[in-house]
């Protein structure tokens, strides 16, 4: 079997990039181990970038993200017991979407099943092989239990941190960029009405807190935690008079609700370099982690197709390989970048177990300067919203 | 022997407030422990922020600092071998002006003798008594050996780290904020041209480094080092190799010349809350020190004073005690900030010896946002050249 694109992964990386190959004319079959439907259920958070939510839209698949996700167009940071808003659409003139990744997901596979496209779900044992030749391959094992040899011209490597994509990238010829941070995020779904219209970022003395939303009915609200904490030893009263301690003040109080899941987290950074490796190139999480306080996960994952997609199209219609050579170094550029903005957030929002009370006040100290600069908070909005494609 | 304002310590912060009182028809007297010769002839660094430089030329002793200094409208971020710069003028509407600490000093003294103020230098064995009275007194023996008792209505402790007023604050209503870093500065002094226009802030794999300027032939240059390094173990050819390795590329080298002083300055933070101690008043290097990464600290000093100078005019003048209460929350504020914006600077451009691979690589994306993002370089434009002395 051929193709000219061999996608492994029906993330939000392998589905879009398969998008925006179809649209160029350019084949590709998608390989994923999970089914469809695990997919499509598996909840997923989702903060869309301004540059996200158009691409999506100016490729057919915007329509419902735009309907039924909620436009924000500011957050709250919140400390010393009062919240200080962040004007994204004022500041930078642009705005966020809240659209759960895994609806984007399913707007994707509807799209590109429509298409016509060959989406390979619930394969096993998948492999990559002669990456480094010009006629790399794909086996799996197909659903129906058929062997399969996907001999491509090129793999895309979309199936995040733990799938084959990175490890069949020699250790001798990658570098891995690593941070673990010495705490998680205990997060909780609640049946209850939103506290807030907008997103609450919150500092105190007893660590982060962010109070986000799922739908009008349902929130989400996460608070930090050691990294090993266990969610049984956390009742409902405990979980609630830790939220209150940390974001309550200057009038705002949590609406709370039954809990009806509760889990921890990890706080992770994580850089593969090379991005590429021969006919391989990585995609998404499997290139890159950054921990959730920069909500930059899923918008990384498609600027990176972005990229690849242009140079694919350059490399199928016209036999350039610059851009291909070029692909790693430019994505590289805005993985740096957005890595350095998640670690900001996450360093000026939580408390180091090992600080010192030096270390709070100096970050009270940055985040009056965020909030009351209008040069610094425009930084922080237009990182929030998203950089242009175009580095 | 009676005053209103007993000062102590006759650097930038007590000189400018003996000058800021007596514009007020406030007097004052000032007990410093070094001789007027050592205070003139100690060579101390001095980058003064726009506000600085406007308010010392209110006072009327800027002239000198604006014709001999030399005001720079921007200085150079350099990493990845390139230089980029930051144009305060462009960004900011300000400028600093080069012009060292002694120099400063040395106006303030001419200004404040000719003026016929009392300032004892030389002063032995000083002590503060009584200070949550109202009448608290500086006790001291006087330079020709009279021992005197100096009983004010306020005293002013502008005496520096080392000094005793922030001493006599007792240690159980005093909190010490405290942050040493793993690094410090190798600092020389070298005869030769100046290597560029503006100073250079560099980053490389090898750590900080600061290529400054002290007249167009005398040349101030730093290296990141460790806080325990020896100066005596670093030849002259060492010195250069490692400067130039950390600076040069993209067409800039050092100019060389004779290296006539070497030594190594540690880098700490530290702030001492509350700023007030019943009628004792902390301000500048009494109250807070800061790594010199930032340029902030004679520029605090001047800061917190100014707040100061209010606050004892209006209690002299409408016995309010209202402002002396708020002058430590009111000067706290800049100080934290200022705390944050060195604590950036540092964090931004040094190696940690702790760090890892990946830290490098977010500092390298942190650094190409600061440069490529109008709105994050303006944020450091603004912080560099001062904040309104009104936050």
């Amino acid at each position: 079997m051929r193709t000219r694109v061999g996608i492994v992964g029906a993330g939000p990386a392998g589905l879009v990039l398969s998008l925006l190959l179809a649209e160029r004319g350019i084949e590709s079959v998608v390989v994923e181990t999970r089914g469809r439907e695990e997919i499509e259920r598996t909840i997923r958070a989702g903060v869309l970038e301004q540059g996200t939510v158009d691409l999506l839209t100016d490729l057919g698949v915007g329509a419902r993200a735009r309907a039924e996700g909620a436009r924000h167009e500011g957050v709250e940071l919140r400390f010393g017991g009062q919240g200080h808003r962040i004007d994204f659409a004022g500041l930078a003139g642009r705005a966020v979407w809240l659209y759960p990744q895994h609806e984007v997901l399913k707007d994707l596979i509807a799209a590109r099943l429509k298409g016509g496209a060959d989406i390979r779900f619930g394969a096993r044992d998948v492999a990559l092989r002669d990456v480094t030749s010009d006629r790399p391959v794909i086996s799996f094992t197909d659903a129906d239990g058929t062997p399969v040899e996907l001999r491509c011209d090129v793999i895309a490597g979309c199936d995040g941190s733990a799938g084959v994509s990175r490890r069949t990238v020699p250790d001798d010829v990658r570098t891995d960029y690593f941070r673990a941070y010495p705490f998680g995020w205990f997060g909780i779904l609640v049946e209850a009405p939103r506290s807030s219209e907008e997103l609450v970022y919150a500092h105190s003395e007893r660590g982060f807190a962010l109070i986000s939303t799922r739908t009008p009915d349902v929130q989400r609200m996460y608070f930090q935690c050691a990294p090993d904490e266990r969610p049984d030893d956390w009742s409902d009263d405990r979980i609630w008079a830790e939220l209150n301690a940390r974001v309550a003040g200057g009038g705002f109080t949590l609406k709370e609700g039954r809990i009806f899941d509760k889990g921890v987290i990890a706080m992770r950074s994580y850089v593969c370099e090379p991005m590429r490796h021969g006919r391989l190139f990585l995609a998404g999480d499997a290139a890159h982690v950054v921990p959730p306080t920069g909500a930059k996960g899923l918008n990384l994952a498609v600027a990176d197709v972005v990229v690849l997609a242009r140079a694919l199209e350059r490399f199928f219609t016209a036999n350039e390989t610059d851009l291909l050579d070029a692909y790693g170094p430019t994505a590289a550029r805005r993985v740096w970048r957005a890595q350095h903005f998640s670690w900001w957030m996450t360093s000026m929002l939580h408390l180091d177990p090992a600080g010192s009370a030096f270390d709070l006040k100096r970050q009270l100290g940055e985040l009056e300067l965020v909030t009351g600069s209008t040069a610094a908070a425009t930084h922080l909005a237009e990182s929030y919203t998203g950089w242009p494609i175009e580095l």
